[in-house]
């Protein structure tokens, strides 16, 4: 079969001048952030919705899997082609169509990246709220199908509650323009299992007025989440409460040249913004509550200040990646009052099981990303990664939380959902899927599951 | 086929105590606040989860229909059964089972009433934002599979907002316990089409602390309408902002005995909440903005103004009811910019049609009530009726907007759906709904398409 649908690419190649089957791009495109490789038969970069529509239409006439793909940034292997299908790559897709300042929206390309829209608004001042990590590189398309957040996901949601509308096309090649409402709502956070999403009208946002950042230092890193629980619970509203245990934080403060980190603390990154008024009435909260649970706390004073608190809370990401060969990153996401319960077992686990292990995350939506630095070749060390993953996957969902936060299912959690999910709901996934995409020709041997 | 399943029904009540086929119940129970009339071969009344499966199973197996009622205070004509089939009443299954206060979250059957809730939740501490004009009789299912909103949707959102997981049952009788992903998430708005809700868990407030209420008067229904909009722009986030024209604003005078109203004058009823220095804060806002514009603001300095204020908007839909034989309901939902385009257009249309009209809304999600008194005896006066109605809608769906706020589609709106959905989409949603229910035993002869 991965033969024959090579040939059909090939083949398809010499009809559409924007379809590439070079051996060097089938390589580069046969990876995604994940590491893991599959096959890829051929890449497409349509340039507008009528070569976007013609490929579609191809490919469903022809029975070629296709695989839509943003920036690859992706965590469980999405983007990823299997069995020798077709990517199709959204780079080119990348216009900013319209900004409406009275509908307070704008209408993008699917290909446009995160950061790139975050940079149009800000002059006109205005700002789009979900802002995954991976912003300065992730496609809008890419984070609206992974339904992604980030640090300021508490205050302001995640992307599914920004999509106005979308313009997709189903599998078949035909042309759907709804807001989110019934099938159509299914396609936010489907991974590209559902239908192809061309363009985007969003919700913005005027930008705040103020802001106060500041960084809290806890004892113990399951303290430090019941901290952040305990000041939702007495009002505090921030629009970033960013949990990075005590070890994440020493990786940082190696790859920044910080003194003083110990294990033993762990940190929360805490940012308040609104008017002028309402920022100085949270933030005296936030003083207040810290110094009556005897809570050090670091305020960024300056302009200058809050970016270097910035700066380390960005580096946490890179700072890791040069810790490990292999990083087996999961972010399971939890109901706030249980995030105090999930890091206590997830430190237990990982001492039984002698892991090096990092956690760090978005505690207004109860998102924790646990990283195991490991390495791929070490294959007993990988059967206890293995072993702990379950476990990790096994208490969340008891704890009332899922497998995924926003990086998705993909490849590398599809055979985990049967933790979350029964037969009975795994039956109906499947037979919507059928009704949206009859072939089976949207990224194949992945699944969607989330919201 | 009537007389079958009629004599199906009457079977499976010989089998089920809780099953009633008596005339006067069949006759009760074929009607709903539309005053349209269905054939209603008997009613089921389970009072808990085994009970609600069993019946539904037992249908499932005789191929029985089963129409889902809450309350019945539905505008288009979801919850009246057709054909003779089964009502599945949820008045029985009304408790309250679970507070979580850590969670911030309640544990409801599906026919606990709205304000049921409320009271619960009051002495608490906490409030359910959701809060349809209905909610002292409307139940939570029903709010939930209209997706209802409210004035107080602006700022809190709609019911989907709320809903973190819901129990549910397919049509052939399999129990669900999901989060609102993936084909889940389609129960919300769907209108008892896609499967019968039993529980929900739903998250609920903390009591706001402060609130200030206030009337403006502004000269023409349009600039009603437009400066509300206007007022969110320059940064005014109230909880309600409700609009309500001259002539509806008349006959609340009338019913509550006012003096010096007039045509001319529309009204919008404003409510700001939050802590007490965000209230004071946005309070000043409003007032400076409506001395700016020379807009006439009457504040309530007490507790028993608040009450009179809110006594007028709440005397509303009662004012309305003493006026005509019929009132034909549309409640169309724009983007908030597009409502001064919609109410001009829909005065220039009632006045060329000489139609007896009235409109009230909730701006903050754009949703007008445009209620039209009639006669349904009158015919040539219907046939006018049906081409304001026609026009509403494709004026409507020219403004970006859709055929319903939170009514539903039901019966009395499905015949308008092309007006919204090209033949492709239709078709989608079709495919989806035979996906859940394949069989078509939920809810026929209605059809679906909120979110």
């Amino acid at each position: 079969m991965e033969e024959e649908i090579l040939t059909r690419i090939e083949k398809l190649s010499g009809e559409i001048d924007f379809l590439y089957v070079d051996e060097h791009i089938k390589i580069a495109y046969g990876y995604d952030a994940t590491g893991l490789r599959g096959l890829c038969g051929g890449v497409a970069f349509p340039g507008d919705l009528g070569q976007l529509v013609q490929v579609v239409k191809e490919c469903s006439d022809r029975g070629i899997p296709v695989f839509m793909r943003g920036a690859g940034t992706g965590f469980s292997g999405g983007a990823i082609p299997l069995g020798g299908g077709l990517v199709l790559s959204t780079e080119r897709l990348n216009r900013i169509l319209h900004f409406d300042a009275e509908a307070e929206e704008v209408q993008v390309e699917c290909g446009v990246v995160n950061q790139e829209l975050q940079d149009f608004l800000e002059p006109l001042g205005y700002f789009y709220p979900p802002d995954p990590a991976s912003l300065k590189s992730s496609t809008l398309g890419g984070n609206i199908s992974e339904n992604a957040g980030g640090p300021r996901a508490y205050k302001y949601g995640v992307s599914r509650r920004y999509v106005r509308s979308l313009t997709w096309i189903t599998s078949s090649g035909h042309l759907m323009r709804t807001p989110p409402i019934g099938p159509a709502s299914l396609l936010i956070g489907a991974e590209g299992t559902l239908g192809i999403i061309y363009a985007l009208r969003l919700a913005v946002l005027p930008l705040t007025k103020a802001h106060s950042t500041s960084f809290l230092e806890v004892r113990g890193a399951a303290k430090a989440v019941a901290f952040a629980s305990y000041l939702f619970s007495r009002g505090l509203a921030p629009s970033v409460m960013e949990f990075i245990d005590g070890r994440t934080m020493r990786c940082v403060g190696e790859y920044k040249r910080l003194e003083g980190l110990d294990d033993d603390s762990s940190y929360l990154f805490v940012e308040i913004d609104g008017s002028v008024s309402e920022v100085e009435a949270q933030r005296r909260l936030l003083e207040s509550l810290c110094l009556e649970n005897d809570i050090q706390m670091r305020i960024a004073y300056s302009e200058d200040e809050r970016e270097y608190l910035w700066e380390l809370r960005r580096a946490v990401s890179p700072s890791l990646a040069r810790r490990g060969v292999t990083k087996v990153n999961e972010d399971v996401s939890l109901p706030v009052g249980r995030l105090e319960d999930a890091v206590s077992f997830i430190q237990a686990a990982v001492s039984e099981l002698s892991l090096d292990c990092y956690i760090f995350g978005h505690c207004g939506d109860g998102n924790l990303h646990v990283n195991i630095m490991t390495d791929r070749r070490r294959t007993e060390e990988m059967e206890r990664v293995a072993i702990f993953v379950e476990r990790l996957f096994t208490r969340v969902v008891r704890l009332g939380g899922t497998l995924s936060g926003e990086h998705g299912i993909g490849m590398t959690k599809s055979r985990y959902l049967s933790y979350r999910f029964s037969p009975a709901e795994l039956g109906l996934q499947g037979r919507v899927r059928a009704a949206l995409d009859g072939d089976g020709l949207l990224n194949p041997g992945k699944y969607f599951i989330r919201g």
